[in-house]
C-alpha cells in the first residue's frame, strides 16, 4: 500500500535539518521524496510498522510533526500533481 | 472526502510567503492547516475542483509543487499524528 508522510520539523537549527535528513534517508529506503518533507512510500503492514518504529526514533515529539495517510493498493488515481517535480534543493537547507 | 493538500514553496522570497498565505487562506476555507505545507479538507466533487482551479490560479508552476491526495470519505482510520500537534508559527517566516 501506499503511505503518505508528512513531516514538518523545524530546520532551523543544525539539529532539525539533521533530524530531516535522516527521517528522508529512511524514507527513501521505502519509497521517494516528493517534496522536501513529504515522502511516498510503498510498504507492507510489517514494514509500516517498523517504519513508523524508525521515524519516531528519529524525530523530536516536542518538536516536530510526523503524519502518516494511508492511500491503500489502488492509489494511482488518487494521487494529482501540479508544478514543479522535485524540490530544487533537497540537500541544502531545506527551507521551503 | 478528505482531500489532501501538500505544498512545497520556496519562502526565501516575499512572493513565495504571499503564495504559501494564499494557498493557506482557500485550503481553510475547507478545512484545517495541519503541517505548515500540509492542508487537510473535506470537500465533495464539485468543491474539489473549484479548489483546484483556486489553487493552480495562486501557484507558480515554475517554482513550486502541489499535490493533492485523496483519501476518500472513509480516512479516519487513515490518519496518524506523532509529535506536536500544530506548527509553531504559522503566520511567521515558515521556514520548516
Amino acid at each position: 500500500m501506499l503511505v503518505l508522510i508528512t513531516y514538518d520539523v523545524s530546520t532551523v537549527s543544525s539539529a532539525g535539518q539533521r533530524r530531516l535528513r535522516r527521517v528522508s534517508k529512511v524514507c527513501q529506503n521505502y519509497g521517494q521524496r516528493v517534496q522536501n518533507s513529504v515522502f511516498e512510500c510503498v510498504v507492507d503492514a510489517a514494514q509500516f510498522a517498523t517504519l513508523k518504529l524508525k521515524l519516531m526514533d528519529i524525530i523530536d515529539p516536542d518538536q516536530d510533526s510526523l503524519r502518516f495517510y494511508q492511500l491503500g493498493n489502488n492509489y494511482k488515481n488518487k494521487v494529482e500533481h501540479i508544478g514543479v517535480k522535485e524540490s530544487l534543493d533537497l540537500e541544502g537547507p531545506l527551507i521551503l
